[in-house]
């Protein structure tokens, strides 16, 4: 927040008097202003009054609004859209075998993927969040879908050891993916990655050759690692655990995007923390298919930079990263029997600007004069969030359904809670004739 | 569901062909048909098609709405909205006496305890709630705020051993609460209780004191018990459980309902079975507050009724019963390491029929012929309830603002989303200057 004023006065959108989302060494706090949007970039965030020199093709009346930065969900599968709620209530491995594996092997395809993936996209934007990390297959119609979704996005293209959506040959799952990254669009949002499933699912060898791919494509490196109590036994590597096996692999270092790190002893967040890892925290899902709580308070403790996920719709069953937040809080305390744990200032951190470093972008994240505009406003005069003392309640009451107006990249994707880029009506068609596909195979 | 004609043909409401949420053998189902409601009960809920027999004073078309139970949240803090965040995060001893027993000292007055009553049922009905359990003081003043705001509500007045809001005279609590429940009007929605605060601020005294008024005046009678881990030293009872403590006391049997029940021993759940008391969990506040977990499918097991609540918004902080089903459901499998612990039907039993039994409310909690009209339509026409294959998504995926049309008592209360019994922005107004009060206090 500064009161100096800039040479220009005319924006694409400017933002009318309404709070804004700041951090202090304390913490977060609220300041009275208004926000010039220009170039795809934040470019006056003021607290003085403005006359009539301001001119915006675009004026938003901020009353009655809290704007804060978009939020980051760092960890999802976004076409997993079309699996939400198809079954619930069980142990991981039935649900995965009995139920999700069958459905991928079946339904998924690049007109699934594309289809579900702009429905994912919606309830995304809708809920304020403004950039994401999917990780699935047949992440050619991904990158479609999210470039006419108007949301940023890392896309990272899965490999595994067995015959996936759209790899049926595993020995093909490396060149598949380098396929992916060199014929990928150039965009000021989205950038593509690598998604090496997990240490269960990939040999030595594929992570290895996984792991050198990203280097030498110079993108991001996801992993799923230490999600459950079994993993250390399913990948065979004696009394190391998941992430001293990466480790000896060579595999860890900061281009590591490392989701879930629920089983993670001392001795693995040291690992983590010296080699600069990064690590996504996915709360809801670790809750639902109860595999544990992730040390987050601990990681955050040894410095490591910590991002929030949904997981994907199978397994939450949401995308809503505000309710992620309240979960992520909630669970540490209890877990811990400690209420002063991952305060929400932490956790506000981790949806927004740590979670932006996660995943590698520096100019999202806050609301600071010069960084890319992607930004949302609460909606705060309803019942639910009155009276509004703090910051803190846009973790333990706000919702995704509160959030009102979305931008990024400088441009209005969601206004009054209606999506502007996509025909959500459409959308939630098609993946309804998906969804009753698989009820007629399943029965249900 | 039934396919037989009655003889009434015109009826209060109407609502035309939505599914209707129905519970069978396997648990929940959804049902295609009409729901007719007069005289403030479900006359008529039919599966085949209405021909130009049917007349009604309103039909409102459900074409993309789940109708379901109102919501039956068993235990809050009603007019507590005015302390929603107002310090979050801290110890549970730091909380109460730094923060909320000062404000309460400061700021509870029959005005607000009326104001703020109003802004928690507007809340509440917003998001599907039909029927509360609220404990309190100045109860006369919550009484007339539900009165007014058509919701149903059990009012349970406050008994500590110190000075509390409205009762500066300690000796006086039990006198002061006969008087509420001699003056309660007569309402076939309202109805008076007994509240003994705790085992740790009532003396045995005054537990058994409350006990026989509420026996006398034959209504429930509501305690929070074994909510934290260091009750069991406040109580000072040498090796007894709070529960064994009450037990003791003659305290514990059918008419009780014990709040928390966090920390409970199997025997302490043999007594609280055998003695046929209910019980409410509130998984949330014992999240933010640390105070542990609740075992509720061991309490489910032993065949106790489980009630589900938010408890009050300065530890939650919101009263949406949908996301408190979430939590539930997924606190018990991760704090278990059990994914099909506490599935989503019994959650939603504990938040609709079994709910209702806690509180003694024999004709709610279900849509069946011949119950009191208290139902909710759940627009699931979005992108974050798409697909919906199952009523799980009720639990995993709804949230109270996903609640389009709230009916109580057969009449009309939240339409498309709008309160129609008060006026919600007046509420809001008038408690956001009280907040602004506690804010010049707390220089916040």
């Amino acid at each position: 927040m500064t009161t100096k004023r800039t040479v220009q006065s005319h924006y694409d959108i400017f933002i009318k008097d309404c709070r804004i989302l700041q951090s202090g060494e304390d913490g977060y706090f609220l300041a009275t202003g208004s926000i010039g949007i220009g170039n795809g970039r934040l470019l006056s965030i003021r607290a003085e009054a403005h006359g009539a020199t301001i001119t915006a093709d675009r004026v938003i009346e901020g009353d009655g609004f809290i704007a804060m930065p978009g939020l980051v969900n760092c960890h999802t599968h976004g076409a997993m859209t079309l699996f939400r709620g198809l079954a619930d209530d069980l142990p991981l491995m039935t649900w995965l075998e009995k139920y999700i594996f069958p459905a991928e092997a079946q339904f998924v395809s690049e007109e699934m993927v594309y289809w579900c993936t702009k429905l994912a996209a919606a309830e995304m934007l809708l809920a304020g969040t403004t950039t994401v990390a999917d990780a699935y297959f047949y992440m050619d119609a991904a990158t479609r879908a999210y470039q006419e979704s108007g949301m940023r996005a890392v896309l990272g293209h899965g490999i595994v050891d067995f015959p996936a959506p759209g790899v049926p040959d595993p020995s093909k799952n490396i060149d598949t993916v380098a396929r992916f990254i060199d014929g990928f669009p150039d965009s000021s949002r989205l950038q593509p990655a690598v998604f090496a499933h997990s240490p269960y699912t990939c040999s030595a060898e594929t992570l290895a050759r996984a792991r050198q791919l990203a280097r030498d494509k110079q993108v991001p490196f996801f992993i799923h690692l230490a999600e459950t109590k079994m993993e250390q036994t399913l990948i065979g590597a004696g009394d190391m655990s998941p992430v001293a096996y990466l480790d000896s692999l060579g595999i860890l270092d900061s281009g590591v995007i490392a989701v879930h790190c629920v089983w993670v002893s001392a001795a693995d967040m040291d690992i983590l923390a010296h080699r600069g890892c990064r690590v996504v925290t996915c709360p809801e899902s670790n809750m639902k298919l109860a595999s544990g709580v992730a040390p987050v308070a601990a990681m955050l403790a040894r410095k490591i930079d910590v991002g929030l996920g949904t997981d994907g719709c199978a397994s939450n069953n949401d995308l809503d990263l505000f309710g992620e937040m309240d979960s992520c809080a909630k669970l540490a305390k209890v877990h811990a029997l400690q209420p002063e744990l991952l305060p929400s200032k932490d956790v506000l951190n981790m949806a927004t600007s740590m979670g932006a470093s996660c995943l590698g972008l520096t100019d999202i994240g806050a609301l600071q004069e010069g960084m890319r505009a992607d930004l949302i406003l609460v909606h705060c005069r309803s019942p639910r969030l009155t009276p509004f003392f703090s910051p803190d309640l846009l973790v333990y009451g706000a919702r995704g359904a509160d959030v009102d107006t979305v931008i990024v990249d400088g441009k209005l994707v969601v206004e009054q809670g209606v999506v502007l880029t996509m025909d959500v009506k459409e959308i939630m068609g098609k993946v309804r004739t998906m969804a009753g596909k698989i009820r007629e195979s399943h029965g249900k």
